[in-house]
């Protein structure tokens, strides 16, 4: 079959089912290709009658696996289901800033520095949105572009939690700092352990770089530094274990 | 330079820095290759001078990026450095039911149920051993083999938590059962967050697929279910994230 052109600066092939459904549920997505197999074309059909998202303009196509699978990465586990989708538009700090606080019950936001694989993005965005998180935000030099890969690990929260690129993480963070967000670093080094410390409803969240950790200036803007309670010997986690793990223990404080 | 032969059976290509250094720490561990980029030789030469492992007889080969590349699978993070070594020894499930209890320190055994990505087998390695989990348990059948991507994601942690592979998972949990350990199911749809059960200090943390969760009959040996304390949107997360957060929660516990 004849492939329709899909300008490649502004459209993005996502895969998977969740990362597909998701999408097409989104009033905010513009969508121009849906593209199934044979076997998964009544599952398309059906997500494209429930879409909120703009639909593409051709319907379903069925194509052959190989079609499919020449317009994706290499090995991408797509389910039978691709959609090649326009960005969101970008995220707004302020709107998060604006936020109401409901004294007593946590807001947090997650700020990633230098965390570069786009499945540990994709992952920590979905422990973001299954824990309740208002954002992610990352530098826009240094974090990666939101491709299928990462789509497919966040498994549907792209369209959930917003992802903002800013252009200056230490100053994302001030402005967040003036709203009543403290931030709070994890710091295998640390002295306290995350559920010992005495925190705000607002917190940051802020994780640096496997290895590396957190860059000098962003520590410095941390309010408190915090690590988890494992092991010396084995001391890190994966950084989007150790995201989910946070989150886990700063919604789970007692109420103030 | 001209290859020299491994038997493709017997030893797998470990890569990148933590995964070929706790291999080379291991005392139980037999190498028969370590190779390295011009750059990488010194750190490779130290490895091995501090090496536990039985040591590869012809020490550090210097090869181009191509000749290593070559070696390892499409796209590997190798960080310059190489390993090929034999399988660890298979472990013994008498041995952790042998273990010393101390009254009041949990002891926690993970067992997975069709986990199939050894991306997650890895990172729940390195969780588990973050967090002093005594193995990890999977079928023989279900679960991925030992590859360079699963000892990758692990970062060493294969060299310090037992993986072992058993005939049948039900019957391990049952052997487990009679060892005083209570098995424990993460079931999105359980009626209680893991926080709130009262468990005894010996438990068996058991995880199943992505999506479709526990089987049937690995769900009847557990003696307890629980979800994690998520909105129920979006309520799963990535099943080494999953496991992450329940085992902070579980050697979390107050003292009983």
């Amino acid at each position: 079959m004849r492939e329709r052109p899909v300008r490649e600066k502004a459209a993005a092939w996502l895969y998977g089912r969740h990362a597909v459904e998701a999408a097409l549920a989104n009033p905010a997505r513009r969508c121009r290709r849906l593209i199934a197999l044979r076997e998964t074309a009544p599952e398309a059909e059906a997500l494209l009658r429930r879409a909120r998202a703009r639909p593409p303009r051709a319907g379903v196509e069925v194509v052959e696996r190989r079609t499919l699978e020449a317009l994706l990465p290499h090995g991408a586990v797509h389910q039978g289901l691709a959609l090649a989708a326009e960005p969101l538009p970008a995220g707004d700090l302020e709107a998060i800033l604006d936020a109401d606080a409901t004294p007593g019950a946590p807001q947090i936001v997650v700020a990633l520095d230098q965390v570069t694989d786009p499945h540990n993005v994709g992952a920590i965005l979905r422990s973001a949105a299954a824990f309740g998180a208002l954002a992610v935000i990352v530098p826009e030099h240094g974090a990666p572009a939101v491709t299928g890969a990462l789509a497919k690990a966040a498994s549907g929260a792209l369209e959930e939690v917003p992802l903002l690129r800013v252009a200056n993480l230490a100053r994302a963070l001030e402005k967040l700092k003036e709203a009543g967000f403290w931030s709070l670093g994890l710091d295998e080094h640390a002295d306290r352990t995350i559920a010992a410390l005495d925190l705000p409803d607002r917190v940051v969240l802020v994780l640096g770089a496997e290895g590396s950790g957190l860059r000098r200036l962003t520590r410095e803007h941390c309010d408190f530094l915090a690590r988890l309670p494992t092991r010396s010997a084995m001391a890190s986690l994966n950084v989007s274990n150790a995201a989910a793990v946070a989150l886990y223990a700063l919604t789970r404080r007692p109420a103030r």
